[in-house]
């Protein structure tokens, strides 16, 4: 796009704004004037990066898939164990138990919010849905390079029968307002995966 | 409530209505008119039922999760055995896939749009998740007492465990518009039962 380093600040600063309203009231309850007030912004600076609020939706959801990458890697860049299992296992329950359980997963809240809304927004969260899927399945790949899981096992469907542990226990921990559901779920997948270690 | 049968009519009307909306376009996206409209009833007769919107998010819940608990007493009533399971499953894609894996779990959506916004259909929100869990450990206990299920095994934590499996299964397939989320989740989660088969 071709920014200067200040026009890209005023970018980051809106889409910021953006994702804490959208996750916090949801999208429908976010207006383009909630997000000017939130980014101290006028509305032709607005306008100026993005043309509506569809636009500012998918810069969202890139946002937000970029914020869970950062945490997944920081948890599973090493994922060739079940040390490194059980660690970022504990990275997702402490960032939950920081926040009282409150808020959920951003791109499950935003998959469940825009799914049936908005036809982009939906493949997008799902190429980011993918991405995560991808980052689980190799590292469960790696595992069974290195002889701790059983090569008959079947990566992709364990990496996204994780997806979706780890996206039910999340929504689940966030209506209880308690981390069992998560630990619960997680935890029941790595007893899974042990049951297959090679 | 003493509604005659008349007003239990109309009252169901208005429930099924704003049920029918609020899990098309959300809750935020669905006003009081919208909802006056889809059922034809006047305001008043609207507001003699429900007081606001809040009363009829409310209402929407536990209609919500009557008909999610009437589907699961469906597949589940006998749940006593693997091919019980096997049955539930199948109930829950047949259903998925006559949808073409739109719309997603009802309570699943409602919970992730309400849960912060909605402190008191929060927790109505996770008592109906705990009914749905109750019936799944209730369950695998007649399992364990059949033998068919290691008495060891901790029903309560895979009764939550399945539970986040269906939650994120269905997410997940809402956002990919394939059912295979939802399978790969809930038979990984049989094939652990199946590791602990007594």
């Amino acid at each position: 796009m071709g920014l200067t380093r200040k026009g890209q600040a005023t970018r980051e600063r809106i889409v910021s704004a953006a994702s804490r309203l959208m996750l916090e009231q949801g999208v429908a309850r976010t207006t383009i004037e909630d997000i000017q007030n939130a980014a101290q912004v006028s509305p032709s600076q607005l306008y100026h990066y993005f043309p509506g609020k569809h636009a500012l939706v998918l810069a969202v959801i890139d946002h937000q898939t970029g914020q869970v990458m950062d945490v997944q890697h920081q948890g599973l860049d090493q994922l060739d164990s079940f040390p490194a299992l059980k660690s970022w296992r504990d990275l997702m329950v402490g960032i939950l138990t920081k926040v009282q359980c409150a808020g959920g997963c951003p791109l499950g809240l935003l998959a469940s919010d825009l799914a049936e809304a908005d036809p982009v927004a939906r493949v997008q969260l799902a190429n980011a849905f993918a991405m995560w899927e991808g980052l689980l399945r190799e590292g469960l790949e790696q595992m069974q390079e290195r002889g701790e899981l059983s090569k008959t096992a079947d990566a992709e469907e364990l990496a996204l029968a994780m997806l979706a542990a780890v996206q039910g226990g999340l929504l689940l921990s966030q209506v209880r307002r308690d981390p069992k559901p998560l630990v619960t779920a997680v935890d029941t997948m790595i007893a899974h995966l042990r049951t297959l270690a090679a």
